[in-house]
């Protein structure tokens, strides 16, 4: 029976303060489909936290949301431009792609997740023609899938040259407490450009709850329709919501992340293998062979192997440090053994 | 401030065993995507209430459960049957269009929502040519949208003609439960020929969760693939999960659906409005004049008027007695002053 | 063997003219995908005949230009409304559906495929809520697959309630050389607010081509890539814009169709059976019985019974003086033997 | 004012033999949609053509043809297998995943774009989970985008390990008969386990025309309504078929694509650029700096600059020893200026 603790960081529980908002809110009766008092009040809560005029939306899957935001961003015989690594380009089954009638995906390349400029700005300057579907968004993920984290300069470098030819911005933040809790002011989003942005709950500590905040206001237009058409609109809306609030009305959102980035710290710092990505929000990346690989299997302890070959170790709300210790010192056998 | 008490089934909140199940099962940590002991034992129990050996996923929306359903069944070219009042026909913002791919819907009549054997059959011998999406799936409602219960009988009728032309069968769930209450056996649904059956979580109590059970065996293949691809994979998915342990494990889910019923029952006892359709399951129609209506509002109580003109009133697991009082004594004031 | 002279105005061939530019224009060596000066020439004639500044372009199929505009016009979750019995919502298999993303259409009524003003306005005043898909766009045919051809007048007091909400406006033109045989000027469509119009040449007498009328200037935005993800992209293309040059310059196109409305005209007069709808352009629709429409069969002829029960009968710029003797004669055959 | 007359082998018009038979076979009345006895007696050549009973529909465009195929062969939460520079996979603007509902591509190396065995076998061993597409078909260009002919025994050793893994197959033949006249015999398409053809027309010499060939039974279930729904069923398909009653009654087809080859062949050996792949068919790639490339584009020429920064020139039935010879002129003049 193997361990899942550092699997990812959707293997972790829903946080006490998530399920007792969900208690609190669970009962009487309330309008159905996004109508409640409970979405209203989670909304209030996400716009004050990116500081944004927009609609919010909940959904349950980050998948869905990710890509309901880029297929309302790009036409279908069009582009999105994403790191080649991202959840959104190579992790999500063509969601995208269904969700946007067949719209593309323009991978671009850059260390540890994120976008190198240079290789946006080539992007950028391709040529337009009608036998390639030209980009007509950028997909921006922080903390990236390789644990690192944008500041918002860097973000800034990425989204005005997006940004002065037109295309629109999507923010991923599937994991963006986790950059909240490494010190990215969730803030800087609305402030830098971005249309739309997923905010993360369900690896922040949430049961499963996305929130989908649409900046620029013509996408809000038939948005509950939108919702429903492609599958994402949850009549019982009020227990996606409802985690918000347990989140994000005494800051326990941050203060979770900053706990699981603090695990990944520590984990770094003990662990035997070489570290491959910075270690800024709550994943910890190592290189490491087969045989190391299996014995660490053996061991008990599951962990994938991503797509850049490491070894992929996701740190959570509810990692323990005697997990991080029991899992340290499997590596160090692992790595003795090898 | 409107009360919501009666707009719909989905207005109330969750059950006590299911926010218990959500605490049970909440905790520690499991696999993601379904992989978890906790999908395993709840798609133990969904297999068990319709004695079935089949694939079962938990998905947050029912639209999209019958969604992915239907278009499993039939190609982009061809079309479902269902009732024109369905909700999959009438009330899911063309969602399985889009989950099809352009696939149609063919509207079918009948009383109270169940479909009219003579219409299914003139459907079913309509000619076949490349001008028209034809039929290649039945899809079929119960307890339906008007709140009749089909008996085994009368489902056998629609199914054995419609499988015996090669399509497929689609059952839409949604209240089931209240359909079981009413004394309709789940476990006729397979033995009938269904290929793939919408339970409904959410309108029997749950937190949002539908569960989808596909029969036909060859529906299986890639399935995670096929609902991550959709945005239909939640990570968490233990959260979907947990709420069907607690509402199977020991009834619940019947038990509630009873009680709603009996709500619904005791709502048109006492109700000076005539009832346009049998009071089967959770559901009550009314005929009521637009101004008795405007009062029935004014009064504080939201209600729908529907398709065929009726103004709907649902119970649920939440009704009180108290609450349905209070509601005929409005309508009793309603039906005075008019 | 049966004839089909009367089944369609497609089942004639190509006229001299449209033969004649094809070998015109088939030689040499041009651009392709509609770089071509072929194309820009086609471009021109149209852009004249309609007296409006708009992109065109060609494709090989009616039901494939048609729903690339509507797909244009309204988003997936949204819908367009058109006449119950027009091709776009009865005779296209979902095509629109399919590259609308799911895209809905509203069937509204009125006689001789002309929609009624009164239908268009409740349709317009219907709720707009997210379990819907509301109208976007409003499609008009004409001539109308009833044969009737709208007046400037009639085609405005549609268009401008319509507009006035804000939908975007699509003419299918398949037959608009027959209404402008009939008198209809088509340089009214873009006076009256038009976005998108296809413009028949199929059904006028050419080989397979169809010009699609980007009037709205937004919609010309990477057209070329909308239409090669679309499979609408032919890489030969002057092939599909040489019958236009044929058909456009000396005045062909309306001149093969008033030949076609003459030969319905005279057919009509001959014909023993009531005629169900105004015999405006090309099209006369009887009223017959199973029998007389056997009968009518066993002679030799095929005819389509259509959607209001009635058996159409179509002329082309191919139909002959003796073809509609033969069968005139035919049908008082079948008259006198019922 | 530039010469076409490289730029690719769809510049060229139609041949006389093709010409000739629309004339021939574009008179008189036809059933449409495919229901004529012109594109029965194509499809019967084409069936001889490649020695297989199958079903045959002739559409406009190559990009369609090879879309509506591939939908056919894979679900959408599935991918298909192509070489990285092949049509399908880089120059069709995401045609394959519009008509296939958001269906992937998996990219595949190899030289010349020939798929590397290797490679294959790569990608059929790759785990299949939920996150990704996994792969269902096999899609093989013959002659290739670099002008490379597969000969039988190279086309069975990939198909033979797709098959193998249940993979459908797919033949892009775009250019079928410049392959055919290097050699291959397209009788093995069929006998070597393709499921689904598409023949080239356009590049062959014809006026707008690929045929689809669907050799697995199961494909041609409802065919005409599936290719109606993609907006590629054309009303008057005699002119989508007669070109191939031109091309295939007396060996056209063939022999056309011979001289093409037999003018890549004179190109080549007389240009004084490096010649970057086997000259099989009818294109030469060239390696060429961005000085030489505009002078040649400067002397009149144009030429595209494709994938793999290869300079190419692609020959037709229509190329003339002089152009070939004007060509390398310029290149000389070019070369000689570098």
């Amino acid at each position: 029976m193997e361990r899942h603790d550092f699997a990812s960081d959707n293997v972790a529980g829903a946080t006490p303060e998530v399920l007792e908002a969900l208690r609190r809110f669970g009962g009487g009766f309330a309008a159905s489909y996004g109508e409640d008092e409970v979405c209203a009040r989670a909304g209030d809560l996400i716009r004050a936290l990116l500081d944004v005029d927009a609609e919010v939306r909940f959904v349950a899957s980050g998948t869905a949301a990710n890509a309901l935001c880029l297929a309302a961003l790009a036409q279908p015989h069009e582009a999105f431009l994403a790191h080649g690594h991202s959840h959104v380009a190579s992790d999500e089954t063509g969601a995208p792609a269904f969700f946007g009638g067949g719209m593309g995906v323009i991978a671009l390349a850059g260390a540890s997740g994120r976008i190198d400029p240079a290789a946006l700005g080539r992007a950028l300057r391709a040529p337009d023609h009608p036998h390639v579907q030209a980009p007509a968004a950028l997909s921006l993920t922080n903390s990236t899938e390789y644990g690192a984290v944008y500041s918002a300069a860097a973000l800034g470098a990425l989204i005005a040259p997006a940004r002065a030819v037109g295309l629109k911005i999507h923010i991923d933040g599937a994991r963006l407490a986790n950059a909240a809790a490494a010190g990215f002011d969730p803030k800087a989003l609305g402030r830098l450009g971005a249309d739309a942005v997923v905010v993360g709950g369900t690896k922040a500590g949430s049961t499963p709850t996305e929130a989908i905040v649409l900046i620029d206001p013509t996408l809000g237009r038939r948005l509950g329709a939108r919702l429903k058409h492609a599958g994402q609109l949850v009549s019982k809306s009020r227990f996606l919501a409802a985690p918000w609030i347990g989140m994000l009305e005494d800051g326990a959102w941050v203060r979770r992340a900053a706990h699981a980035n603090a695990m990944a710290q520590r984990l770094a710092a003990r662990c035997p293998f070489r570290v491959v990505h910075p270690v800024e929000a709550n994943g910890v990346f190592l290189e490491m062979d087969k045989g190391a690989y299996a014995r660490l299997r053996d061991a008990g302890w599951f962990a994938w192997r991503v797509l850049d070959g490491s070894i992929r170790l996701m740190c959570s709300w509810a990692t323990t440090i005697e997990a991080v210790d029991g899992l340290t010192e499997a590596l160090n056998g692992a790595f003795r053994a090898s």
